[in-house]
């Protein structure tokens, strides 16, 4: 009985690395459908985005369905708690990545990144990956020694966002479209807070293992000065 | 001690209906201030924004001290569970709100809304109020009833999104600068994400009165066409 129920902890462990795994193919695939205009990428990553969806719902009920069977106390209730929230983080991930799909359907067959930030946006996407990637080794090794390169990859993600921004600010009339700038703002956005939500993820381990209180993880404003 | 119990969940839910309080008087104040220009007000937006984290973190830590110390099952875990997401999103629209202000501070001493979009933005200001207070008295009330008003909110919210970025997309080149269409991008999609955690918040509430599965309570992609 017990031992079911510390198979059953896990499996939720395994659930989540399970959530962050469709979320890198995810934001890898909706990225690469942006870059070459790849509309048939586009549509694969929106539609497969609700099973995403799916599986947050999933992982929810078992959660709860532990909370409710085993009473949990310590570490095991902590560790449920924290599930519920990178559930929603992982789902939130996976939402962003399908936007910046939308976007690349949108604009095909046109491609929504002007040629001179395609290097930025690429950028973008990268540390989006490694900090996802990051988040899912801290979440399966509890190990907070890689909790620092995801905030480090969370500030340059923040310093793109802020730079491209500038420089679209900063361009000669006429240099943009409107359209380009309503979809190269939204998608620094979306990348942006791919990178905040790798972030709570790290932070929320960090509070299992440590058990210290949460005081750290109330998001604040996530973009001071955008 | 039942007592004291049953006690403690209903100031869970006051603390519910207090943050969105907050969240109120934080949107209202943020639009104010960008409207009208008004730098004081914004700092105060921005300045009150940690104090509703707080409010978050505390509510976080009653929430899974009950959880620890009272083992609820059925009703009282699902509202636990679903106030722990609830404070959640709230902290989230205090955020948003806050962003609104930052805004308004940047583009000081001029207006980040251009004089033909002051209408439609006021307009969105009020539907994300409707929604937050629509919300709260499904909170408080547990009326199902009340729900219906802010889908509807949250619908109107999402054409007005739309209706702005085609507005923006299809005028006459120069018509704005770079930096105008940065902020604006950014204010419909703040005061629309908005509007979605309103209805987030009341379909939780739906969850807790019905006891449904949460299958309808992914996100989904929330902005399918923006």
């Amino acid at each position: 009985m017990r031992e079911a129920y510390q198979s059953d902890l896990r499996h939720i462990v395994d659930d989540l690395l399970d959530m962050a795994e469709l979320v890198e193919t995810a934001l890898g695939d909706a990225t690469t459908a942006l870059l070459e205009g790849d509309l048939a990428l586009a549509e694969r990553v929106i539609t497969a985005d609700p099973h995403l969806d799916s599986r947050q719902v999933e992982l929810d009920a078992k959660a709860v369905e532990l909370l409710a069977r085993q009473s949990p106390v310590a570490t095991d209730l902590r560790l449920l708690v924290a599930a519920l929230r990178m559930s929603s983080s992982l789902e939130r991930m996976g939402d962003l990545s399908a936007h910046i799909a939308l976007i690349a359907r949108r604009a095909h067959p046109d491609t929504a990144v002007p040629e001179q930030h395609r290097e930025q946006i690429r950028r973008m996407s990268e540390l989006g990956l490694a900090s996802l990637k990051g988040a899912s080794q801290v979440i399966a090794e509890r190990d907070l020694a890689l909790a620092a390169q995801v905030e480090k990859d969370d500030d340059e993600l923040d310093h793109l966002m802020l730079e491209i921004s500038r420089q679209i600010s900063a361009a000669e009339e006429g240099s943009y479209t409107a359209g380009q700038v309503i979809d190269l703002t939204l998608l620094i956005r979306f990348y942006e807070r791919i990178g905040d939500h790798a972030v709570s993820l790290v932070r929320r381990v960090g509070f299992l293992v440590t058990g210290d209180s949460i005081d750290t993880l109330a998001e604040g404003v996530d973009v001071p000065e955008f």
